[in-house]
């Protein structure tokens, strides 16, 4: 087995968050080292070039004017960016019925939930008012008795539970829900595009910002292809056994999902707290699939790209086409049951489903794209779920405590734990900085 | 690494339901090995001796006659029985008032989740007439909303939720509580002594069957101590790598829960909808503490050691003496919110908690045991929760259909797939014999 030396710390995982956790342990002057199990870096963001250069963004692509660690890392590295096409008419299926916007009585609903949201500290959910109640009921049940009317429940389960937490209202609480939202500061925040999480783009795709942080390391900082089988730790340090070999350090970022860090085996084994929050966090189930047209034909109907539905198994739609790039791109979203029976079918059959609702929303031409590009992130060994991981309910009120604990040498990073913009890579960012800073006071005082 | 051959099936776990797997597939003329990470076998069975000889179970312990795959081993082993001791009153606490048994109004709620209960067809819950309401709701909210009083409330959710499914009711959805209901056939079958799930203990402790169970298999068949890491499969067999070697196999059982089915590595990775089985099914986290004392002082008194509790942190006690035991036994369990809370203090305050509500249940000579042990399931590295793990709400109805079905030479066993006693040894026996008739009828067609 080789062996690989010491380090102040060694950083598992080089997503956002362990890249940027990296970062900040190298400012504060100590020795680093990032394990990788993929061959890449960037972790739930993955930009495809198809053979023509049109670029899709299989993961996380979006950006917005309050998620501050992001604009101040694109600042840093002169990456470009575009605004998210905006021009055109959005369509709203509200159960059959063609609206051009949300209609009232969600944004009554949005109006109520922002309203809870604010309730919720971000940085201890379980200690809200109302915490033990709405961490025992989930979010179907609080839309089920809200007195809204079964369209406009179904409407807030696929475009909240569905689009932003990327499940569905069954599988999540109340207040898990309402910690989200608080944590991005508000619906609107979220859903928007100008001024929200979609506003900005990337050119040349998302990725570029990971790829931009990883060759700002010191060569040889990343580790690729090297996953972390075994941790052997106690307060004094800790050896990690990789694929490849073994690495010892002082402390160390675990900067993967809660649920992918439970699949790491230590010794000793974690305390039952943390093995908790391991156990009911589940990754959202969001299925992204991309169609490309010779071009955008919709924006000729005076059409934006952006969808939302209430019915077929898509929820939403984005023009997601690259300024400049030889094709359009129309970007689908399913989530929740939609996404699980889309799995369940043969790929002619899920091509069927998902052209069909294309069709429907945009007109034939929908219907016979050049390219359908799946990527499902279930399905990858190293992510498990996207766009990000839940507590199940009840968790945030008996583990909440314990996420973000760290353990003797071992200190957590992941959007996952954070309290801003968690569940993006902006959350991911402020993560990785609050464990390295951990780090940092611990070695350093 | 060590090469250890090739076998028709190779068996992951010797809980109940690996050596029960094993025995079946040896029945049929199949060559078996089994590997088990730990140095025993019997999985959440585990029976501790004091010096002095008093036997404490630490983990499942009990059997009932309608359990008949366990009737069935006790027979074919000769192995000694006892009935519970059923002699003597019960304390019910009651929101603070003393009672005999369950009030009336708690009988009424049991009498409803029977009724709802019956209409869960246990092969396939999802397909249930309300499954996605039910799926989508939690027991905590079904009970709010049921028209009980708060105590019959709290006293369902910690004698239901907490004492069978060993969490709690905010935890898991009304489909899930009702499957496992269903799955026992009915509340009182569940919670009973005589003539329930309590009826029977073993004489010598539980494990003693599991003991049997292995030492019946020729000798060399289980492998213990040798955790699976990793596992290389395609439709033709597997390829085993444990800590101590490699293995090759025809067809694989996986006899663990499926939150441990999920840390082990797989090469290729799982379906997306088996993943989400492994994310979605968090182990309960009983906590059960034995009080020993030089006699069975309660006895005295007119008590039979059985309480029930809506306040304090136990929810259950139990008359645990084996016959003819040195000294003796009274059993505690806390479940969901209190057994986290014992699991945070510190191990003189977890003592306090503890002894004071024994206090207050049987006396001052309660107070101080010769003894008291602990044993944390939740931070036992290869069982991680107990009693067992159970579909968080929205589960049953999105992955459900995953929960058993193969995956090319993989089979999946572990009382978390049984349709009968789900959750108990009779269960895991279940589980294992049917993999090993899926196997059979694979291999020999």
């Amino acid at each position: 087995m080789a062996r690989f030396g010491h380090y102040d710390a060694v950083v598992v995982g080089a997503g956002f968050a362990g890249l940027a956790a990296a970062h900040e342990l190298l400012r504060a002057g100590l020795t680093v080292r990032v394990l990788e199990a993929r061959s890449r870096v960037g972790g739930r963001v993955f930009t495809r070039y198809l053979p023509d250069g049109t670029q899709l963004d299989l993961g996380g692509q979006w950006i917005g004017p309050t998620q501050l660690n992001m604009v101040e890392l694109v600042r840093r590295y002169g990456i470009e960016t575009y605004p998210t096409p905006g021009h055109g008419a959005m369509i709203v299926d509200y159960g059959g019925q063609r609206l051009g916007d949300s209609p009232q009585e969600v944004l009554d609903v949005f109006a109520e939930i922002d309203s809870m949201a604010k309730q919720i500290p971000v940085e201890q959910p379980w200690s809200a008012p109302q915490a033990a109640e709405w961490d025992s009921r989930t979010f179907a049940s609080w839309l089920a008795d809200s007195g809204c009317s079964d369209v406009a429940a179904k409407f807030v389960d696929r475009v909240i539970s569905g689009g932003l937490l990327a499940g569905s209202a069954s599988e999540t609480s109340v207040l898990e829900t309402m910690f989200y939202i608080a944590s991005a500061g508000g619906v609107e925040p979220l859903l928007g595009y100008g001024g929200g999480a979609q506003d900005t783009r990337i050119v040349g795709g998302a990725q570029q910002i990971a790829n931009c942080m990883a060759s700002d390391l010191p060569a040889g900082t990343v580790h690729l292809s090297d996953p972390v089988l075994r941790i052997e730790h106690d307060g004094s340090g800790a050896r990690l056994v990789t694929r490849l070999g073994e690495h010892w350090a002082s402390r160390v970022v675990i900067a993967v999902p809660p649920m992918l860090a439970g699949r790491i085996q230590y010794d000793p084994p974690l305390p039952a707290l943390h093995e908790g929050v391991f156990q009911r966090m589940p990754a959202g189930t969001a299925m992204k699939v991309h169609a490309v047209y010779p071009e955008p034909f919709w924006r000729a109907d005076g059409l934006s790209g952006v969808a939302r539905s209430t019915t077929g198994v898509l929820t939403e739609t984005v023009d997601n086409t690259p300024p400049g790039a030889p094709r359009a791109v129309l970007t689908a979203f399913a989530y929740g049951d939609e996404a699980i029976m889309l799995r369940r079918c043969a790929p002619e059959e899920r091509r069927r489903l998902v052209l069909g609702q294309l069709g429907d929303l945009f007109g034939s031409r929908a219907l016979h794209p050049d390219e359908l590009v799946e990527f499902d992130w279930l399905a990858e060994e190293w992510t498990r779920g996207c766009f990000s991981g839940h507590f199940i309910p009840g968790g945030w009120t008996a583990f909440g405590a314990a996420l973000r604990k760290p353990v003797g040498a071992l200190h957590w990073a992941c959007t996952e734990t954070a309290v801003r913009w968690n569940g993006y890579f902006d959350g991911a960012v402020e993560s990785g900085r609050r464990a390295a800073e951990e780090i940092r006071l611990a070695l350093q005082g």
